[in-house]
């Protein structure tokens, strides 16, 4: 065994016996200790906004991007953001200990299906260093140690702020290890914490394709993620066209880097030339740049010569791609079979979108749409755990087990049976 | 690529067309095709008998035990059963479509979470035949596809089930590849059901350690299962002894092989004497072997010199062992909080009872256990999702991501969010 691994196996047994201290914990201590955390990390200031110097210095060394430094930078402000996000995470309710169904057996022993923490969270991240302190409050108010496996880019920040919660953990007498960070950059600790099933209970994943599918090929527990979000809408024959150019706008525009953003347009072949004649202009006077099919060109009309250099044709690939920016893939469709076929082809299975009129059409694609959330006459936009009222936000899955679509509190529970008997015995 | 994995990339691909259709398949046209299937193994009779004969033979040859062949065979009234079992699941409720929950965003978007089905479901299992039609129509009803992959010592038989399985839902308008069996021995067939994350939702493996490792670690969809039940009975300082003695011996003995039985019992210092003189003897009067610790030796007195041949000293490992036969590790401890470290470290997250009159020591018992099922004075035994009055048991699970504890119907969907708007886009 080398030294990471037992490093690593040594902080999986840590959490997995402060899992079992923080599971009993009361409601009170925990929110207790979500303060005491923020507090923790405001009196840490100093020793943060210096370690995420530190970080940055490097970042700018290793050529980091401009956008992706201001990602990494903490500032007093964002700090202070931080640590209120933290004390709203006390102000949730606690998912822990509803009895989420109760009944007898005939021979009088009552069941109850009672919500417990799941036990120990891994969860592996890339670059903004809020997510060190978001991800550690959401495990603490459900009873979950957990171990956070940041950027190397924002390991001093990372390590810094991790130090400053379990600092506000032990001051609330809860166990500091409930909160641990890897504290080395080598990516071979990925592979050893995804190893450890017998003490982590559940990975997730958040970033790009590469780490995902490094956590999928050698994670031993279950894995909740989400590979893309190639976000479909679909402008049917009997789609009200100023609502559909107000949604198609909305949902490509608003903030196109997020994975609730649609990247793809189907358009029934009957409204094409007039949504695309529209729509297409609005789109195109946004700076997007659209990747079209023959038809949809056609659609476009003059329109696609006048802005030559934003319209060009889409290949295959451009339909399974999640921009994450202003391009928007563009296809007639002769039928909702056509767009059914293309979405089951092509989607990720996250959120799509059809506008119409029509409530038998709609319904079709509500049914068959095999996503984690269907829409009709309204933005994918709204896939988000605080859009859905939960207060907060874990992550989004496209996986079909144990949750599926925005994640908040309560998808960081599982559950447990307790039997109450009297001497019952099985015959 | 290997032809074999050819061959099972298209089993994927079929299983998951055929999935769509099935997804909107209404709750009576299921229920007809249950019905059908059950009648066209009953007309599959003599087919089914006959390649039954030829696995029977090839075991024989190949030195199967007798208790295993036992298991393998079909005759008329097993096959008889099998098809009455498929009947029975046409009579439960349909858990799809269920509303799990409802409300409006404030901006008037009418949110609704309702469950579906899975998708695709890989059910990889040993030995008995009749898990073929079992696991089948558990999957149809949930509206999932299957994929089995049976034991190859049951290859013939299972084939010949299937086959006719097919022919009950082609009858009933429904795709016969809703249900198919990976067709060839070969052990790497495994390993690419366990590949193609793609086409599976979720696989189940059924069975010894050695095929639950191999799918753990090959899978790259989630897996549910239960590597073992090694169920601990804690008899506390407080206990009705009588109810203890019942208990005990209903858990050890009532139906030893299955993983709901105990294999460990632990009993309080304070009562251990008094305990062990009594249930001990009548367990050894059953013939149940004692694997004890010094202090469970001293306690058993002069009943375990009379009992020589029956009581042996325990090790580290007799405490996690499913032994799955009439062999019970003992233990004295000198504490509830010793008897929880005991659990902790040594079992398998299964099943696990406290007998006490203490209602405090009982809650911090129910509390902290972190198995599937925790009991007070009650037998381990009822973990089963017949006693749970889930109507069917598709298995039991030890992990705590989706299901934990018995699995019945439920168990076997998922959920997505529909969203019904009127143009709503995001601020």
């Amino acid at each position: 065994m080398s030294d990471l691994q037992a490093q690593i196996l040594e902080l999986g047994r840590r959490a997995r016996n402060a899992s079992r201290l923080l599971a009993r914990a009361p409601t009170t201590q925990k929110n207790a200790a979500l303060l005491a955390m923020a507090d923790e990390m405001v009196a840490a200031q100093t020793e943060i906004i210096a370690a995420n110097a530190r970080d940055l210095t490097l970042a700018q060394a290793n050529g980091l991007a401009t956008a992706m430094l201001d990602r990494l930078r903490i500032d007093e402000k964002r700090l202070h953001k931080m640590a209120d996000d933290v004390r709203a995470v006390a102000a949730l309710p606690d998912p822990v200990g509803r009895v989420l169904r109760e009944w007898s057996h005939p021979n009088g022993m009552r069941h109850t299906k009672l919500s417990v923490p799941l036990g120990v969270i891994g969860i592996i991240y890339e670059s903004r260093p809020n997510v060190t302190s978001d991800a550690a409050s959401l495990c603490l108010k459900t009873g979950n140690a957990v171990i956070l496996r940041g950027g190397s880019e924002s390991l001093q920040s990372n390590l810094a702020i991790a130090a400053a919660l379990s600092r506000g953990l032990a001051k609330a007498g809860l166990p500091a290890e409930a909160i641990q960070l890897i504290p080395v950059a080598d990516r071979d600790a990925v592979k050893h914490l995804c190893a450890m099933d017998q003490f982590v209970d559940l990975i997730m994943p958040r970033g790009g394709r590469g780490l995902i599918e490094t956590v999928v090929s050698h994670a031993r527990m279950p894995v909740i993620k989400h590979y893309d979000g190639i976000c479909i809408l679909y402008v049917d024959r009997e789609a009200d066209l100023a609502m559909a150019e107000a949604i198609a706008f909305n949902a490509k525009c608003q903030r196109p880097s997020v994975c609730n953003a649609i990247e793809t347009v189907l358009v029934h072949r009957d409204v094409a030339s007039q949504f695309l004649a529209k729509t297409g202009r609005a789109l195109l006077e946004r700076g997007v740049q659209l990747r079209v099919d023959d038809a949809s060109r056609a659609a476009l009309g003059s329109l696609a010569a006048r802005s030559a250099t934003l319209v060009s044709t889409a290949q295959p690939a451009d339909y399974r791609t999640e921009f994450l920016d202003l391009i928007l893939a563009v296809k007639v469709v002769g039928s909702i079979d056509e767009a059914l076929e293309h979405i089951a082809a092509n989607g990720s299975h996250h959120s799509d979108a059809i506008i119409t009129a029509n409530a038998v059409t709609a319904e079709r694609f509500l049914a068959e749409v095999d996503s984690a959330t269907v829409y009709w006459n309204a933005s994918t936009r709204f896939t988000d755990g605080g859009e859905f009222g939960f207060g907060a936000e874990i992550g989004i899955s496209t996986d079909k087990l144990h949750a599926r679509g925005p994640m908040g509190l309560e998808e960081l529970t599982t559950y447990k049976y307790v039997m109450r008997g009297t001497g019952q015995v099985r015959s």
